[in-house]
């Protein structure tokens, strides 16, 4: 799934050039950077990336290696269900008894034989009996951005897979304490692992509307029209609902893996400083920089523009060729409201 | 007088594109500025720029209406005593008798009438005394950035001339404020009017070294010599000095007028923020920028890039095509730091 606005990477990021798209951390864009993670073990023929008509320009440039096919670009957004369900639909006319992923393109993952090896045993898991796999993510800290997986009783035979006993939304703080304090909790980083007809029959039973319209999607594939015909004439129809409120939250079958990888959603600005290595005054700088006075910055340019800072703390500036950000880093989550105001002025538009 | 570097206008201001050739106050740069206030009462013909050689070419295309021999390029900066004695040989071979006045080129003033009226005051001041005839400007802060004039008695037969007490010194605070609380001090603007023989017999009797250097110039030009080779000849060897240690603060005949105009030397990017109007949240803003929740910010871009700044307070940023400045109000004097690191790295040595 390689969509969304990243809006919270402004001035890098923009409406067509969203945060999977550019190297935030690493020097490849981060869909590049989970697609090589996956070549080992998954074929290019078999990678399909679910975009939008925006970003599917920027990606087919990035990723020559996958057919052209493999790239499906949404007309609009109907959030993830519709996303799912999509995939569901393509996987099942090359397979219908296929094993399949759903992984987020935004991720950082460095140690990648220990991500494989998880991917191995979730797929293992979804092949032996019919769950809804997921893996989970040992919290490092008590973050009220995730939702999180309360893990019930390990299943039997299946070594390191657990029943789900619930899934909970974004906690508050001590909420999420508490989650930690029991070692029984882990995030819900939205990585689902499932074989066609199990995931098939989840959708019918819990969100059937929805997988009716699919339905209707897939007898039109079946009768030759062009698929991006097919999605201008029913994808804006589709219930817009997450893929977790229609299924993973309602299903009784859904089986989590507690992951081994380290895994980092990179969520803002601030996320980055842990990727790179800090100067002696603990700023981290990108391109062309120079500070002085200056303490646990996030200072990025490029090669050819110098940003310079002097007597600050603890501020992110980010300069791209025709926007600038200036903004403390515990404002980066508000950089939303910044950007709504360029929205409202119409000589702002083009900054987005 | 229009030399120097402007290092704390950085990065606007560069080696070769100081402050007086920038509209850092105003739409024109602040040297065009001065002419202009000058040219109802002096013609084009005659204002003379002393200037340097990295600015020589940007001055001749800012000022196409002064012949190109009035703009006088030092081949290397000697100080302002230099500049003064370049100046009077020059304006003695046009009239031996002429009564001349040396301006700064990078002040704002906005009242010109009061301006002209006050030049007036003291070019008439000059022709009937032998007098080195300064303009001061009533002080409105305790300021430690500048010297300052502490008047004597008022000079009979001369309304609105003082004698001078004595220069000072920049002050350290507390001196400062005395200054204010007796009135009778006045800020040294740099601003200096003079009858050519007055200010002759001054270099003669107190930088007699330094006249005697002139004299050999002034012969080579009487020889036929080109202007720029004499300089290149003469020029490097004049003793540096400046003309406030060399003559003025040593001379007995010196008399002061205080000015009548308001004046600002805008030192530095804060005092930008006092000439243009602020929004409602005390921000400076000028090109495309976008703020929220911040305040007191001084906010500099162009029409095509855009500076966003989040939830802060007390900042200077300034974009420019190549580079781009964060610092805090209070931090602006420290520029100079900033850019002796540029100094010391070949790579960033391109930016100043």
């Amino acid at each position: 799934m390689a969509g969304g606005r990243g809006e919270r990477f402004w001035p890098q990021s923009r409406l067509a050039m969203p945060k999977h798209l550019l190297p935030i951390v690493g020097d490849r864009a981060l869909l590049v950077q989970t697609i090589e993670r996956l070549l080992p073990m998954i074929p290019a023929e078999r990678v399909l990336i679910i975009t939008n008509r925006q970003q599917a320009p920027a990606i087919r440039a990035l990723c020559p290696a996958l057919p052209a096919a493999n790239i499906v670009a949404e007309p609009v957004g109907r959030d993830t269900a519709a996303a799912v369900g999509l995939a569901l639909v393509l996987v099942r006319r090359r397979d219908p008894q296929a094993t399949f992923a759903m992984l987020p393109a935004d991720h950082v993952i460095h140690d990648t034989v220990a991500f494989r090896d998880d991917l191995e045993r979730a797929f293992a898991a979804a092949e032996r009996e019919p769950l809804l796999v997921t893996l989970g993510i040992r919290p490092t800290e008590p973050a009220t951005g995730f939702g999180y997986i309360h893990r019930g009783p390990a299943r039997a035979g299946q070594d390191g897979v657990f029943d789900v006993s619930r899934f909970v939304e974004k906690p508050t703080l001590p909420v999420a304490q508490g989650y930690l304090a029991t070692g029984e909790y882990l995030w819900n980083a939205g990585m689902f692992f499932w074989r066609v007809p199990v995931v098939a029959e989840a959708f019918a039973k819990h969100v059937p509307d929805l997988w009716a319209d699919l339905g209707q999607f897939d007898a039109a594939l079946a009768a030759g029209q062009p698929l991006d015909a097919v999605l201008d004439a029913v994808y804006p129809t589709l219930k817009k609902i997450s893929v977790d409120y229609a299924l993973i939250e309602k299903a009784t079958n859904v089986a989590v893996i507690p992951a081994r990888f380290d895994w980092d959603d990179v969520g803002a600005w601030p996320a980055v400083m842990r990727h790179f290595p800090a100067d002696a005054a603990g700023n981290v700088r990108r391109g062309a920089t120079v500070v002085e006075q200056a303490a646990d910055n996030l200072v990025v340019s490029s090669a050819d523009h110098l940003v310079a800072v002097l007597g600050v703390k603890d501020l992110i500036v980010v300069h791209t060729p025709d926007a600038t950000l200036v903004c403390p880093k515990d404002k980066a989550q508000e950089i939303k409201v910044l950007l709504k105001r360029c929205e409202a002025a119409a000589e702002l538009q083009r900054f987005l």
